[in-house]
């Protein structure tokens, strides 16, 4: 699979979806708020910089009601820091990046005038100028100048991989990502891309931040050490299972489902560290693992129908583009039977690895 | 008229259109090159940032064949220039300017994978990262950090002000732009509007190219001292005309027409270097002003056809806003009659004022 899917999935998920995908961003950049207050605070003291440009990148930017939401956040924080330090206010760079099929039209046409009222009513005229670009690209390679970048936000874009490790379906034939029935060298497979890509994504990020800038990076990911275990693997787990329902009933070929695997990686806070460490041009600041229940997904009933919407808007685009269109609908049906019935046994959660980081020098 | 309508002008002109209209723009280009070559050579030798990066903004860049046209032959002028200097290559950030309402989309997505092709055949593997960013917004406002760009360059953009002048309909009812028929306020108007809008301009632009940093901006423009000349009125006092035939055939109200005009100006060489002279931040390097034949305009024929054509892709948001949609399909027919008659019996041309500057101090 090539970068060309994750692109749909990482950018477009298109008007229906994000919505509900859009809650648990939300809730995402409401729980690490602590973390990116703790870390902007620490860049604007050690940055001198700031005095005249603050520049900040938000990577897998999408084009949702969140797409400026942590932009704005920051905003407010280093005015509010400029006024109780007595510093004039930096111009303010904002920086968008998204794969290039994301919808920066409908950024640049609907939300950025959104974003402009909201700033002018909260600082007035006070505001300093405030600059948004949208960046088109893979963040598996160098987007932006060197030495130009003061913060780096992204929430949720990290698991996902630049492509789906090569030869896994070998050892993956019942399972679309680790699961139970993963051979060993699958999960070897997909670990080894997560580190190269996170490794890839590091090494572009240490040339384009400068010394004391920091990057707030939240994955969905994992407690456990174990990158089979049910708290990540599940929920794809239960589409495996739905699709091979329909492979039982003559509706997938069978060859179909085992060549099908998301090009996805959920790594534990101590495989983050660990590749951080590695890579070495970044220190660690802060390290948490946080939870989201799976009931806490959608806006409605909080059922298996919420979950089932959520999770049809980041697969369905590469569902379709591996079976076709005409499989879905039955598909996120039989998905949604699945979820209702094993989240009224279980409590069942998203567990996401949040990591502050400091760019070392 | 607010800038809303200059919007859709300046940036979409739609996939049906731009062709005709990108014909003219690379006769530009090309008529303008050696300009161009001069400018960034200049550049290049006077500004020290550019050892590391090399920052280049093109205003109003639409989202055709010619969006990253200058982008790609500055591009090769500073690879050439640093393989002869035995300087190391600079990074590049191209930043593409137009108003919100542009395709960025299609930029993204079809043109910036062929700008990047062709970099790649044409510079190997030696082409220094090159980084390209979508910038919405007015130029007529702050768009880009303070000294950070190296070269800006705007082709067939700042002829269009950022709103029609206030008031200028009382004195010109039987024109829709500066015309045989305007009085003298509605001359001064449009001189006023365009010198208060260009002024703007430089101011903005004085706040963000570094010190020996250049611009070359191409408008729409005359020979004559006179605004009213026919060299850059004729065009638009046919297309009146077209629309007065349509008044006396009541298929428009009198008052719409007299109520329409256009948000441009076309300046002589004159008032382009009066304006940077009063602004003072810029001196002129040259100064030009070239001609282009309106049979010149399209790939066809050069009649008639082809000149409706291209000033249908100007004008239609405008005229749709005003008139509604149905209208259109009738006045151009009017209108490339009145042009084919005209243009065979007189030569007439389009006049472009170049203009190449370096940015004091």
């Amino acid at each position: 699979m090539e970068v060309v899917q994750v692109l749909r999935m990482n950018g477009g998920l298109g008007d229906t979806s994000y919505a509900t995908n859009s809650l648990v961003q939300r809730k995402v950049i409401s729980m690490t708020k602590p973390i990116t207050e703790e870390a902007i605070t620490q860049v604007y003291r050690s940055v001198d910089a700031i005095a005249n440009r603050f520049c900040i990148a938000e990577l897998g930017c999408s084009s949702g009601p969140n797409t400026l939401a942590v932009a704005a956040e920051l905003l407010s924080i280093v005015h509010q820091l400029s006024r109780s330090h007595g510093r004039q206010l930096p111009e303010f760079q904002i920086l968008l990046n998204d794969l290039p099929g994301n919808d920066f039209n409908s950024i640049f046409h609907s939300l950025l005038p959104q974003f402009r009222a909201q700033l002018n009513q909260q600082m007035g005229s006070k505001s300093a100028p405030c600059f948004v670009y949208g960046v088109p690209g893979s963040f598996y390679g160098r987007l932006f100048a060197a030495n130009s970048l003061h913060f780096v936000h992204s929430s949720y874009s990290l698991m996902w991989l630049s492509k789906v490790p090569e030869g896994v379906e070998k050892w993956n034939k019942e399972e679309i990502y680790i699961g139970s029935r993963s051979l060993a060298p699958a999960i070897n497979a997909y670990y080894n891309q997560f580190r190269q890509d996170f490794h890839t994504f590091l090494k572009c990020r240490s040339e384009e931040v400068v010394g004391g800038g920091a990057m707030v990076l939240t994955i969905l990911g994992r407690k456990s050490d174990n990158a089979a275990s049910k708290e990540c693997c599940y929920i794809w787990e239960l589409l495996a299972l739905s699709l091979k329902e329909m492979v039982s009933e003559g509706a997938i070929e069978e060859e179909k489902l085992h060549s099908f695997n998301i090009p996805q990686y959920t790594p534990s806070p101590a495989e983050v560290r660990r590749s951080v460490e590695e890579e070495g041009s970044f220190a660690v600041t802060r390290l948490e693992a946080t939870e989201i229940k799976w009931a806490d997904c959608g806006g409605g009933s909080g059922g298996g129908y919420d979950v089932a919407k959520c999770m049809r808007s980041v697969a369905e685009p590469l569902l379709v583009e591996h079976f076709g269109e005409s499989i879905i609908d039955e598909l996120f049906e039989k998905y949604q039977r699945i979820l209702t019935d094993r989240m009224s046994k279980e409590e069942t959660k998203f567990v996401n690895v949040t990591v502050s980081l400091i760019r070392r020098g």
